[in-house]
């Protein structure tokens, strides 16, 4: 029997000024997924180690569907070759979920790119970075109900990526200096899919030029390490207000981060997480205090997690 | 009597990716700005050294305009300190356009900026590069009808530089690698005012998606010098397939260029110039040979350059 357990990274997408193609991964919190070979014949057998009541059959599942994704280009491409022996064997995926799913943090997306790269590591690493990113698209559409890969990218190569295109999938990573995140997640739920009904479906000419003015500023500071550059640019006048009234008490989060010390920061994917960038540990740690304190005054439970910037994404570590 | 000149380079704005925002100066063409101090009090007089027939009055013209904001933020600042002096002269502004007025390729903004450059030195350098920047957008404001600073910004900065916003000013000068450009410009007239008539009011969420996506890729690729991903992010969906239309042979020119070796192009500013960005000089050159073909089938007039990006800006010569 073959086994490979993999660490895939929480990540935060859209990042303010970069709707539908930034994101960055975060070493806390974190999915832990162990892929190992089974016996029985054509079966992918899923396993949660955790109380979220996920689905268990393979294509109703995240992490099945990507792995029915790179089962069957196996098939298409590599049959009667050297994994011809996969035929007569099935897998097994235990998923031990430390990113709740619906937080906004990628929670889908960790799912589906930690089986990947463990079953690619399991198989010999057949496919390459692009290929993986692919698969785990596949798995992800499951619950995004669409190609979004502004999660998948950051949690597959870690750090900032930006997704310049989804068909056909182009991703670039980007240079950054340190940051370390806060993430507040007030613990409600807001589907992705309603998130997305609520946003315009045309916005005026003006608003979008503003809007990447600021990510090309963002993208630019990014990698000059202008830290005043990066407060300035984490701005957004399309999403943020229609989104921002799912997200209680969002307005007191976002000041108190800012009060705090915080570079900038607003929604994390669709909500309800919300996130904030600041330069040092020190920082977020102050920038956590005071979010929480927002919190801790309503009846909404929640978690915060301080964070650097994970620089390698989903990782083998055994 | 004292005597500055400056040259002040041709600039290329939008660069297909960055509508409204990005911008980047060329060696050449330029144009020629004389300022010196005259004996007529309170008097601007200004001559021109070509053909163009541009207004001589201070408030009808493009530098005279910046001169007169400049002026007058002196008068509300300095006034009584150290540039007192001025009270009893006025100044002569000499223009010689080397940039054809309503080219595409910043001739407005090269005079505003040059004469704002010049004048500046004339008077000791009392004002910083931003102040600079808000006097030249007062002259380029008679010329676009707006604030508009993509073509203002590289030409005092030099090189690449993206207007994250004009109110307030702030403007960002990106890393990029070498680049050389090629400019065809049809000698037929685009009024800037009627080119901006014909852009939607309102686009599709989608479609801005897809263009801010780009012009982070753009941004990332400029600083890391990957020319692979500089090509697939000059891409524009929104204002070329509407401002192409005033440009005949726009598709012709764009396929031939791309076909000698260019990376990328499209419309400069508004039009009617067509651009193209190449690695090299040699492709630069071929670039520029198999456009003028295109042209040169045609009745049409043009001039075409071949150019480095100008690092400097615009700049005192003597």
């Amino acid at each position: 029997m073959k086994k490979i357990t993999v660490i895939a990274p929480a990540t935060v997408a859209n990042v303010v000024c970069g709707f539908d193609c930034l994101g960055f991964a975060i070493k806390k919190p974190f999915d832990k997924i162990t892929v190992s070979t089974i016996k029985e014949r054509n079966t992918i057998r899923i396993k949660h180690l955790d109380d979220f009541n996920l689905p268990t059959e393979a294509n109703q599942n995240v992490a099945g569907k990507a792995v029915m994704a790179m089962l069957e280009k196996i098939k298409q491409k590599h049959y009667g070759h050297e994994l011809e022996w996969i035929e007569n064997i099935g897998f097994q995926i235990e998923i031990k979920k430390g990113i709740k799913p619906g937080s906004g943090i990628g929670s889908s997306a960790a799912s589906a790119v930690g089986v990947i790269v463990a079953l690619n590591e399991l198989l010999g690493k057949p496919f390459c970075q692009n290929e993986l990113l692919e698969f785990a698209l596949a798995g992800e559409e499951l619950a995004s109900q669409g190609r979004h890969a502004d999660n998948i990218a950051p949690c597959l190569f870690g750090g900032f990526t930006l997704v310049r295109s989804v068909e056909p999938l182009d991703i670039v990573k980007l240079e950054f200096p340190t940051l370390w995140a806060t993430v507040v997640h007030p613990q409600i739920e807001i589907k992705t899919s309603e998130a997305r009904k609520i946003l315009p479906q045309k916005i005026p000419l003006k608003t979008a030029i503003k809007a990447w003015s600021n990510l090309g500023a963002f993208v630019s500071a990014l990698s000059k390490g202008d830290y005043e550059l990066l407060a300035r640019s984490l701005e957004d006048e399309i999403v943020e207000p229609v989104r921002k009234r799912l997200i209680p008490h969002f307005d007191q989060l976002k000041e108190a981060g800012l009060k705090a010390g915080a570079i900038g920061g607003g929604i994390s994917g669709s909500g309800p997480s919300v996130f904030m960038l600041s330069k040092s540990q020190k920082t977020a740690q102050k920038v956590a205090k005071k979010m929480s304190e927002v919190l801790r005054k309503t009846e909404i439970p929640f978690k915060v997690y301080v964070s650097e910037i994970d620089v390698e994404g989903a990782k083998v570590i055994s």
